[in-house]
């Protein structure tokens, strides 16, 4: 029996029957990821697996990256650009078998059965004869990008975009739609990232020229924005994210942040109370832009990040040096969503937190601001990043169902800049079918109720997040 | 085969031994509750069961509420007041199916079954019929509120009273006992108010009236409270409860907390600072008194509360809008019970919390002040509020067992204002020796050892709390 | 069939396969207890199990302690020294019962089984005979110091020594080899200790003495230090520990971290931010020698101790009044390890924490700064203390394996000053074996790759320290 096989996951009869009758089938709305609209666009041709899976440019998978280090990879084969695609394609494969347990083992494995037809197991002894089954697939029309995104019955896609970007690939995509609607939303965290004002000066001169607007105080910033929100609509947007330590919600007057911002445009740093103004102006008005717009907003909370500066002074963000922060959470987080309460902007919303110590406050956080306008208006989102995987998909499922409306919940994204990331849907609803499927088998829901609960398990796969994003 | 059967819960053979032949027959001890004694004395006879389950005058079950909020519910049918027993009941119905995994999913087919007979489960197909059955039960004698309660085999319920409260229905009680005895708790939250002096003035004055004695000083209002102490204690309470963010152990002077409590008394809103001091004096006065008297005394931590101030603004506390708190408790938390030890003042303690991260850092403070002096002295209390669910309890018991001794346990209360909220106890007690049944089918506790783990099961369902209260 | 039995903590055939034939026959590397070196060098003889188990002069084991207090046993019987080695065994053994689901009720009997040969459960009914048969057993000389270590095929033992100790017992013990290799390990955590100044310069002048070296500056102290790690190091100490709240990484000059010295040593107390620049100065400076001199440097972060001053007043520190703290450690723990990484000063690193809630965080920061040059550099270590039984070592080792190599982990050490707790190890490698044997039986891991799962198992067990540490 190969590793990946009909039941890979599900251990009872009951999670076998919910994948395959009813998540198996279901499209996928990945209103999350990190694809690169431009290789969307250009429908881009790999290379080879090496740049599909390892590096590609500056880029790559920060996950396998971090684990080749753990494994004593030299930096050579990963961010060196001196090592042939061969050379570090070996190197992953003589990792995968030290992946056990972790889920890039999972992953991995996933991706060579789905996408690629191969049920080998990777490993030193298969290396050679997988590199070049797989290359010699990505030669071909059916494996460039949209072919890729289309294999696994994507309905829509939301890359993750900035309010200076012109979306000209957007606007490309739509020209020549290829069957899976591309989507942008709205990532302001850099019209935010006022401690650093030089790089924040440069920023701003690009956004004000996208708004075809100067941006000398921070209303001239948030009417920028808002001219840039509206474009975004105008192309589709639903629903903007922000990337945040924690929340900020400090009692601030507008003068206080108009003088934060010139101090700011004058080079200099802020402090940390400044800061914390500044954050919990500039998030509050985000929101009620949201709000107005009709979108929903996410939040991802609770990354740390940067953290090894040698690292990141030779080869920059994004590359296996973040972590999972402590910073509490739950007063900031309240007070900031009373606020949107209290005025009646409050947007849908979905909170995302990186540590799972976390889950409950958040899911009570979020919980405590639903208004019965619509069903499952305040979310705890999916396990995110390091939490993608069973274990942090349980506890998310846990705190989410205990606390709140399982049934309710928009579900799967891959948050992911791969084109062949789409398997961790599969992963997700086994997964999802296996939790529910022990609950039915150990009488923790009743048998008689199998079609409300396959109801229930596509709702979770697709419907709750149609219906919620309304795209 | 109906939801609600003989082996609900239980997973293992043993597990159902160990229900069916211990823990069912145990009678309860309901040591922590919110029943209104005003409706135990007058008996109380339910409208129809959306006053016993949904809503009754201005209160009404937080944890229904959430999840019809979150179930796209108008709030017109919580607390409008302007929607008929059965719109809000059919809401309700609808809600239902949405629940599953959720503990108000289990809850509602337990009371249904264990309350009313009936096995049905609701839906919007079975609302109509399952009204009608609950009214038309509820208008007979046997399910007055006095009867309820009988119906569960409670020995003992303690209520959750205010100091200022003359305990003229428990006197009613006693003087017409009904076979269950229910026994005041002294909750001082009021008195420990002071972050808002105008409320807090006229708190005392109320206070004041029942101690006869003018409050004019911290030493007036520390005499106060022991006069209503000995009074509480004349009438056979036991045990105390405090409801607290966290834990308060700020260094103080006497003078200093008498100067606060002078400000306070002209109106002035306290700094973060004296709020501090003023809580660590009050707590330990608490304490003391409690020591002094031979009573248990409670501390609930962790909630952050009437986060939805426009919510709070319209219909008040304690209608769904709280949530899980992350503050740090070890530091204070351990100054506090160190310096009650010091003193040989230290009192039977019950610490329950509401964030399950927090389990660990409770169960090894309670641990720390053990002295030998009465098996089981320190407890670290069942999961509580939110987390009084299956994931909740298992998770405090896993951390109670292997931090310290299971076998001490005094186990569960209901923590509720419902009548019918007893089936929790049966719930628990599922859950309980399902999680011990594993044990011994997996071989990690000794089959062996029957008649020993039996033993713990009656203990912690019943017999631990009939020592460790001594009512 | 006896409660410690073939199969004991192993539910499944594959968990079975596993220890049986992969990890049971590996020895054991115990790379971080407390055992007492003159207790090996002298070749301890035990007067009775009493002596052995729970008082030794004025050690004893204060996991049994803690329990026997919550239990309700006098304090005369633990550290009064007026009772009889039986009545004190007496009560243990009524407490035994007791722990039931505690891992000092696996312990207990694996020590009974594994050391004594003893299959019978401890109770009151048992208590004389077995104490009888123990005390027989131990007045022999298989049941010495040596043999019970050689008894356990345990191949090093590194014990926990300070800088000042002048390892005369190490010396003893490799004069006269018994089988087992006796290291020392470095734990400078005194010479960090300036909270108490008087304390301090008592240590101060006897690790300059040690040192030959006067200590009149933070220069001084570094030095002699440095005197004091060349020689542990040329006594075979590979690496150091340290017992810390948290992480301290504040940026500090150093000339500041002179003043401070000088004010300790006028015998004033310095200040919180005094502490936090001192600390971190101190232990980067600590981990610049480890990582100069080839070592792996272990920090064991979270706890709050000595929080029962009354206790503490009477019998010290190490008594059984520890528990978990609740600090951040992310944002320090960062700081602290980016600058060693930053200046090419990172050694071998395990992280070891004693609050669940941060293992996720711990983990992601650990591997944050792996960089390639050694497989496994850096580890997240295995469930310590409070975490060191079943629950605690599922989430540790779930929380490795889904953010990192699992099969990296170096694995389990006893960190007691037991000579009989090496079923601990045998105790972890069921565990072990049966989370493994449970991933293989439900398709997480492939049953096609039993070899390499087993060689996970050996590595885990052993070999992955072996090559770690290079002892």
């Amino acid at each position: 029996m190969t590793f990946i096989n009909k039941n890979f996951m599900l251990r009872t009869e009951t999670a076998g029957k919910l994948y395959h009758e009813h998540a198996e089938k279901m499209p996928i709305i990945d209103y999350h990821c990190h694809l690169v609209p431009q290789q969307i666009a250009e429908n881009i041709r790999f290379r080879d697996i090496t740049q599909l899976w390892l590096v590609d440019g500056h880029y790559g998978d920060h996950y396998k990256w971090r684990a080749m280090r753990a494994n004593g990879v030299d930096e050579a084969y990963l961010t060196g650009g001196t090592k042939s695609p061969w050379e570090t394609f070996e190197k992953w494969a003589e990792t995968v078998p030290y992946t056990m347990r972790n889920p890039l083992y999972h992953w991995t494995h996933l991706e060579l059965s789905r996408v690629f037809g191969i049920d080998k197991l990777l490993s030193p002894a298969t290396a050679r004869e997988i590199f070049e089954e797989c290359n010699a697939k990505l030669a071909t029309e059916e494996f460039r990008g949209q072919a890729l995104i289309r294999k696994f019955n994507v309905e829509v896609v939301c890359t993750t975009d900035d309010p200076a970007d012109d979306l000209r690939y957007h606007k490309m995509i739509a020209e020549k739609p290829f069957g899976t609607r591309v989507i942008p939303a709205w990532r302001p965290d850099k019209a935010m990232a006022i401690e650093d004002p030089k790089s924040y000066k440069e920023y701003l001169a690009k956004l004000g020229e996208a708004a075809g607007k100067a941006i000398d105080s921070y209303t001239d910033l948030v009417d920028a924005l808002k001219i840039r929100h509206d474009f975004f609509a105008s192309m589709g947007c639903k629903l903007s994210d922000h990337g945040l330590e924690t929340f900020y919600a400090a009692p601030y007057k507008d003068i206080e942040i108009e003088l934060i911002f010139k101090k700011v445009l004058l080079g200099k740093a802020p402090t940390c109370a400044e800061l914390d103004k500044f954050r919990s102006a500039f998030l509050h008005d985000m929101a009620v832009m949201d709000a107005e717009a009709g979108w929903a907003q996410q939040f991802h909370v609770g990354a740390i990040r940067n953290n090894n500066s040698k690292m990141f002074n030779l080869i920059g963000p994004d590359t296996g040096y973040d972590a999972i922060h402590d910073l509490p959470t739950a007063a900031a987080g309240h007070r900031f969503f009373d606020r949107l309460a209290a005025e009646d902007r409050l947007a849908k919303t979905i909170l995302y937190c990186l540590n799972p110590k976390d889950n409950e406050v958040m899911m009570t956080m979020a919980y405590t601001f639903n208004d019965g306008t619509f069903p499952g208006k305040m979310q705890f989102g999916s396990g995110w990043w390091f939490l993608d995987q069973e274990d942090g998909m349980r506890k998310q499922m846990n705190a989410l169902s205990t606390l709140g409306l399982f049934s309710r919940f928009v579900g799967m994204l891959t948050d992911s800049r791969s084109f062949i990331s789409y398997p961790r849907h599969e992963y997700f609803r086994r997964i999802l079918c296996d939790v529910v499927g022990a609950d039915v088998e150990s009488g923790r829901l009743p048998a008689s109720e199998m079609d409300r609960i396959g109801q229930m398990i596509e709702d979770i796969c697709y419907n709750n997040a149609k219906n919620y994003f309304n795209f």
